[in-house]
């Protein structure tokens, strides 16, 4: 069975186009040159997003009426998931892009569609969710960025971290502590002209697609329209995409270990030593084969999470499940298919090092490992409560 | 969700109740009965193959007009699971019986069924399968029983090791090597009478439920009807059973850690040490998250196996990975629910230390786990063949 | 090098005769019979420790005036190692009594030591530990046992879980918390005699040469020369045993996995599959060899912490290491042993299960691997504070 | 106890002397210096190497009559060290120009030390042992390097491969096979002049600081003093030094897993979340104390072979089990350091992805895992002879 049949089998005759159209994309030029960028220690040219956009993908979810596409969760995974067989950054990068044209396409306000929408579809200005404070990730209780209310507007200031994109953003979307009553709210934010933004890109050695950068806010005016999430609703809002986003980065990881499988097989299979080739040797073929089996496990509960959030049913036990094991099972299985080719595995000939250097990454993006387990964990006790020797989920 | 939804998800009412069915029989008396048997050091009573024969689940999957239930591939599964969750030995056994009834049912001649059906699906005789020898287990080249065309039938002359039931059985199903040409048929074997016979229990600490035992025969006499496979035909139908074995022993692994996580769950909720339940100590609650996540995905990769078989898919690879991974996995995680439960967990109270024993045994079942590799290893190559930076699977 | 050649080293003659000594004694009848024992679901015959106490054994490190051997802790590592190549269990309880002898020979007063120690030293009465209460292992702030004043002695209270040699000791060592003052106290117990005194056998499958037994005393009387430890001293001296003893549990393990590991490789050596030996087959052969590392790195851990306390220098960390790294390392690497040699290697003709199955009981017993982990996390800020780029440690 | 201390206690005085020389040093400037040249993609500077030979380290074990210290081999394992914990590829690739002065100093011709070995001593020439062909790795039978006699000399065809140091060295010492006899000999190649040498460099994105390059000799000529070990004797000497040279690599994985445990404690003890540092949360803090497990058995693994190495005891075994784990863990171990800490400890303000790339390098230094476990696996029976039951060592 191909690898991606599972997913591809749900998807509609012009599901399948568009991940066809993303394939040949990622396998053409593209791959080659997001993975010389690598090599020259840069992220890859801005232009391939713009490439990218006029495909069309950047409305892959996005209503039809505004020029989308209207896919599936599953059909934005596999199209993902294509390109992050070539490169994880990228392709982690260019859907967070996509998700802020879906975000404004479904749930914005008509003023927030005639200010952003088209050009954040076609690739004009560049947009970003910005959730971390350098105060720390996950810990919103401590959330120190706040929103003043000022003339047709407010005034916010803040410091968001660990921006994805973050040196090329024109805008972001973030939470903010609403000077009065102290509840959390969500603004698009446009980060153009004036001294009142501090851009600090974060050095990411060996994974500078990402584009990480801090982004510092002084007394930065957003006019009424930029209200995404009213006070009070912003939090579950927040909570609602981050599993999804979790499904997603695990797909990723899942398609870039793929990738890597294929690569290391293919490798093996051609190169002899002792006079028969290296993946008849059944030591280093046991090791292989061990690969595959984690793989096509990880690929098995991401797929059965990514079924949930399709069908918005209760994903967060799935999605944090699936996120740890995918990404652990990534950079495991990555570093073993570089091991099996030897020191050729880890050279800039081969994109191993760069999908591992880039996918190591993928383990801080929407929630660390040890979050997933503090959400796994919390609800232990209520997803396996089934006594042996009773009656069970009757 | 609950666990076992997305088999459930597929099966007919009919099925659905022939699960309930078996859940209830495996929650009663029968539960603590065969618990009882293991800190006694015994096997099982027979007499519950008798009461599971009369609840009609012998004939499973056998024909309606032979009195059979026809239950698809999935729901045969989930009744072993709902037993496994309480032993995983007699889970095993009992759908091995199960295995030879459906196996007459379904490719039995007419003689055959005359002969042995009705016995075998009432339990009145039972039957198992006797594939390794004692010279090796996967070895068939080696394969040193012989089978010489005498007047009405065939002299057998031979060793079977690893026989399951095989201290209780009254027929066994063998591969022979014909005196005559030299290929290899299948027949079925009565045991009964003379001294042709010869049975030695294998002993096996911890897990005498399986009632493994060397069968040798002495030019044992089977007449003619007795031919299940002829040469040439038998190798072949022995390989497509053996991946529905492996997914089915890698389902009811994974049943039995479910039971196993829900129970160390259930124990750390309740027993307090400083102040606070078990549960809601950090480094123990991530012990258990970490089984959770790892049971996940042997149950998600399980199920893409079992879909596979149920289907009548290609299934040599997929059989192999599910069933290295759901063994390992439930050796170690049932490992860690003990551990996590403290002395307590090792002890006489709880049913894991059986489990644990039991389920060690199934890494030997139907394949060991260098078999497994070897399967998967010898077709990486056409599994895994996709190059980077190439249309795929177009 | 021979396996045990570091520790060797280090020992006297009169040391190394006594290591001999035990290697003949544990090599001859004794093996077998621990083994056949465990076949039978029963402890090994008491009569073993007579025989064993009548070599001497029991005097191992008590004085040369009270008939001991005053050997360092690295040639009692050394002796119970030898015994632990044929049984953990074993090797385990008999040391466990050995200790008895030497604290009462080393810290005891003269009335104590006319009372008791030629009695416990030539094996004519048993004596145990017991520190673990059933509300909880290691939290010694919820201690529940009383000692009352009392006319010429105490009347204690309350309920010793897990006493190893329970079912069989005539007296034990036990912490209590006096009536007055509330300090703990430490008390040798004499059990015999009256209905003051309940003693509860814990069935442990698979491992009942432990003889693990609740020991519940109701206002049960114990003389004025039975004070071990005065109150404010007992938890101190309670805390340097226990380092000493988490070393040894250590070390036995590793001379229990490198028995299995010798009896795997002489398995694979001489069974043939495929034509050639087992041994021969590079996946098989990779397998072992990985055990072998990991036992190596477990016995030189081991060895470290054994120095430390062998020359009392402060060892809470290297031994809490070593104890997980052993336990982890031993219960991995048989159950990688027993899977090497296939279903024999799970059959009663092997002694790897019971090493298994009594292996893991080495996971509770002083100290479970949780309380390790805390132990080595308390002071991981004080063990590894040296900064990259500064001066060290100068 | 200071982690190095075991083998500080068998260092001379002016052994230690040097030790400590080593540390300023490399806490010094040096440390920053090779983070930064990292950070740009670059090797760091070759004028510390100039610095280092300044030290008199380039001569640290050679005899004091060559200007050398006469330094042992756990004296030089220390100074590796000292190193290795800023930097690992800087440690592998001095460490690797000090071996080639070693090898004139002790065992070349005087004519040979009256042309090369002060120019090496002083840094003024830098040299490399050049072992791989592109053929492949460790198959010594199809090595294809020939050395043709012609007047005054040999000329020298044929291409290595992974030469550390390869893109700035002046020389190398090589094997080539005799055109006459076709027996391996070892030559010291200088490669300056001509067009008969060419030099390409191999990226290793993110550890550009091995600086290794396949060096390509078309009819190279060497004189008649360069031979430095006759056909028949050269490729028992290469196998001598090889056991040295991966318990070094160990002892230096070792060294860089040690400062990334330092450092992710410091960072994890004054980072808060929560209201409470880091390390006060008990999962997180287990995860380190896991690594500092695994860091102390590699630590005791590690000096129990250079030990042995040390005493010139046999140590392939002891040398193959202790590179393999020491590797291994330390890829791990550094990953989940990097990981404890967040993003942070993937940005280049940390080493730690450094220390990361280039110990995944060490991997295929002087013997693949593969390498290791084939020696480990090839005389398993002979190092785990013994059997259970019988005398053994004795």
């Amino acid at each position: 069975m191909p690898f991606f049949s599972q997913y591809d089998e749900q998807l509609t005759p012009a599901e399948m186009e568009l991940v066809g159209r993303a394939r040949r994309f990622c396998a053409g030029a593209f791959s080659a040159a997001i993975h010389e960028a690598y090599l020259r220690g840069e992220p890859f040219a801005r232009e391939w997003i713009t490439e990218w956009a006029a495909l069309g993908m950047l409305g892959l979810q996005a209503k039809a009426e505004h020029g989308g596409h209207e896919a599936s969760f599953l059909c934005k995974i596999r199209v993902a998931q294509e390109m992050a067989r070539h490169g994880f950054a990228a392709a982690f990068c260019l859907n967070n892009l996509q998700g802020q044209v879906t975000r404004i396409s479904l749930h914005g306000s008509d003023e927030q569609r005639r200010h952003v929408l088209e050009p954040l579809r076609s690739g004009a200005i560049l947009a970003a969710p910005a959730m971390t404070e350098p105060s720390g990730g996950s810990d919103l209780g401590s959330l120190a960025t706040t929103a003043r209310r000022v003339d047709g507007g407010w005034s916010i200031s803040g410091t968001k971290s660990w921006v994805t994109n973050g040196t090329i953003v024109d805008g972001i979307t973030l939470l903010a502590r609403m000077d009065e009553g102290g509840e959390l709210a969500t603004f698009f934010v446009s980060l153009g002209g004036g001294d009142s933004v501090g851009c600090h890109e974060i050095l990411l050695p060996g994974a500078r697609s990402f584009r990480l950068a801090a982004l510092e806010l002084r007394d930065h005016f957003v006019p009424d329209w930029a209200l995404l999430s009213r006070p009070g609703e912003a939090l579950r809002a927040a909570m609602e995409a981050v599993n999804a986003a979790r499904v997603h980065v695990a797909a990723m990881a899942v398609a870039s270990l793929h990738a890597a499988l294929c690569e290391a097989t293919r490798y093996c299979s051609s190169r002899q030593t002792f006079g028969k080739p290296l993946l008849a040797h059944q030591g280093l073929q046991w090791e292989l084969a061990e690969v595959s089996i984690r793989l096509e496990a990880a690929h098995a509960l991401v797929f059965r999470a990514a079924q949930l959030v399709n069908s918005r049913l209760p994903a967060v036990t799935a999605a944090a499940q699936c996120k740890k094991f995918a990404v652990d099972t990534a950079i495991w299985g990555i570093g073993q298919c570089i091991r099996t080719m030897g020191a050729i595995g880890a050279s800039g000939t081969q994109r191993l090092s760069m999908q591992l250097a880039e996918v190591r990454l993928a383990a801080f993006g929407d929630g660390t490992n040890e979050i997933m387990l503090d959400r796994i964990g919390r609800s232990l006790a209520k997803d396996y409560a089934d006594p042996v020797g009773s009656e069970h989920r009757s």
